[in-house]
């Protein structure tokens, strides 16, 4: 069905799965699904209500049309909905459905679809097959690979989840031409993410191509979706529960979610992991690990994105450092960060984490914090 | 801290777990988790509220004096509560409790509470340790080991779930003494279905330990669960994820299941699998798959240990025949079903499982129905 050229191959436990990334993939998916992952009679196909009537009903026709019979099953968009309850609600409408053990999940849309209806496949009678179609910029780049799937609870994100690796990721760059422009600049920060942390040449065409990117234009849209799928597959390909290598994808989240979560989740996570990147790495300049002028050069490309690089006013670090000792990678009272040696390269010394002094953190959200008061 | 001979190892994906079985490990089980598991920082222990007082607390002491800080917490006791609403619950007093990622859980009860509480751990951050120690017979022998957890949902039993396996199993033998003598029996059914599927001298054992293992007599009762241990170890051992050889175990269980489900559940899950063996095996004698008499043995062996072999007056083949459609086992609308070749041993032809037509499961599900009605 497909050439070579534009599958990606993510290594897993439950054996490796294809990333299909090419445009004008959404209209063969019927055709990829059957071809791959064959051994599935059914399918449900979930989006969220903004999504379902963009690209899932399409999903659900081009399954339709390749002979797999398949249903559509929605849920009211938003993080606020990616929770227990719509969980439950979506497993409930499955069964009514009839769906079986020989059934299969395709999620289509973005980061909130794609955790939510990936947790309910992971725990369908005890786990069924999962096709990831991510549909926005965050998803096609980070979340839609990797097999993390899960929903939040009132005590903070993702604290409820399963490891569940799709059997199948197609990602269709055309899809982000449907966004909205600040939609896809909270997903052009994961792609510098990548950049920062693995490869200095692919952060280059980042700065070079925000404009295009910005716009949804079609060439360099896929090609650095291409690029971020291939570095996060190579990561997640070598350490699949996160025991290792797979934190280095944390960089900047240590301090982006606490910074998140002492917004009260007002703050967008991709404006939240733009400035706990640039925070982290002023942290990495003042431990010494980092090259000079590290911290200012995230901060350029991110501000040319739109995105924030100085923490709002309001947002003190007091707040802040609280939410930071809720979070999960706290380990043993120690807060983990990501540190880089300079962009493309992460500092390896003492782990991919290392524990940071809480003084030293305090120290330079203090900082920022204090740069955003007079600014404002 | 425990000589060889008490362990027997499980083969799983995730690395293989101990299963340890001996008279008084209850006492010991701090250390025995200590030494085991040892990355764990802090435990959650998780019993019912009337296993707590008689073993749960015990364990948490036990942890506590090993060194291992452990919180004991309890849900209402009984199959009605294996819900996903009391997962949530569990799930928030654990986050309340503030056990992170390096926490893990000891589920200590019977089937209810080993499910339960391994799909709390299954689903806690993405997934932590869990050890399971079993103080029912059916717990010991049959549920605790195997990876399987989940709970009910209105639609069914166990349609919420996930294979997430013990990193190490406790079975102290001691503790069937603190059962009612009707709950023995409900366990040791699934004994019988061990002996009947695949140990022809095991299942002579049985037979002639039928007063010691319904008194709770020590000795037997921990050469039963040790045999049977050993057995099912060795099943989930060569199939996880019941692709093929796991679903041997399944004997008794599709007729057994739908009974159980027509019933309204008002047949507990031991008696409804021991209508089931006996069905199943006249169904395999029937089709000539079985030697006669194999139905016949099983059905005075079950007789003895007080358990149903013959279906509720009441309980008509329709229903049933409904409740079997809806089954999780049904693949492509055929209702399969394990046949013996004879005790001891699992007929192969045509895989584990056969499709078995309906008209004649239907025909002696009807004459057993008849015989029930002659008998009341």
């Amino acid at each position: 069905v497909l050439e070579d050229g534009a599958a990606v191959t993510v290594a897993a436990a439950a054996g490796g799965y294809p990333v299909l990334v090419r445009r004008g993939l959404m209209a063969k998916l019927g055709e990829l699904v059957a071809d791959r992952v064959g051994e599935v009679r059914r399918w449900a196909v979930v989006s969220d209500d903004v999504v379902a009537p963009l690209h899932g009903e399409r999903a659900r026709a081009s399954l339709d049309g390749a002979g797999l019979p398949a249903s559509l099953h929605t849920f009211p968009a938003g993080e606020a909905h990616k929770t227990r309850a719509t969980w439950a609600a979506l497993t409930d409408d499955l069964l009514a459905s009839g769906l079986g053990r020989d059934g299969g999940v395709v999620a289509v849309g973005g980061g909130v679809t794609g955790d939510l209806a990936g947790f309910v496949a992971a725990t369908y009678m005890r786990g069924i097959p999962v096709v990831q179609v991510p549909t926005s910029v965050l998803a096609m780049v980070d979340s839609a690979i990797g097999g993390k799937t899960g929903v939040d609870t009132p005590a903070g994100k993702n604290l409820v989840g399963a490891f569940h690796a799709p059997r199948l990721v197609v990602v269709d760059p055309e899809a982000v031409a449907t966004l909205p422009r600040r939609e896809r600049a909270q997903g052009w920060c994961e792609a510098v993410k990548h950049g920062a942390i693995l490869d200095d040449a692919y952060l280059s065409r980042l700065e070079r191509d925000v404009a295009a990117l910005l716009d949804g234009a079609a060439d360099a849209v896929e090609r650095a979706v291409r690029r971020s799928v291939e570095l996060k597959a190579e990561v997640v390909g070598r350490d699949e529960r996160e025991g290792g290598l797979r934190e280095i994808l944390n960089f900047g989240h240590t301090l982006g979610h606490a910074l998140e979560a002492a917004s009260g989740y007002a703050l967008p996570h991709g404006s939240a992991v733009s400035l706990g990147m640039v925070l982290e790495a002023r942290l990495g300049e003042r431990l010494g690990a980092s090259e000079p002028g590290t911290a200012e050069r995230l901060a350029r490309v991110l501000g040319d994105l739109g995105l924030p690089t100085i923490p709002p006013a309001g947002l003190g670090a007091g707040p802040v450092m609280a939410a930071l000792e809720r979070d999960k990678k706290v380990r043993e009272g120690r807060v983990r960060v990501v540190l880089l040696e300079r962009p493309g390269v992460v500092s390896g010394a003492g782990g991919w984490a290392r524990p940071v002094d809480r003084a030293l953190a305090l120290d330079v959200l203090a900082e920022a914090s204090r740069e955003a008061g007079f600014q404002a």
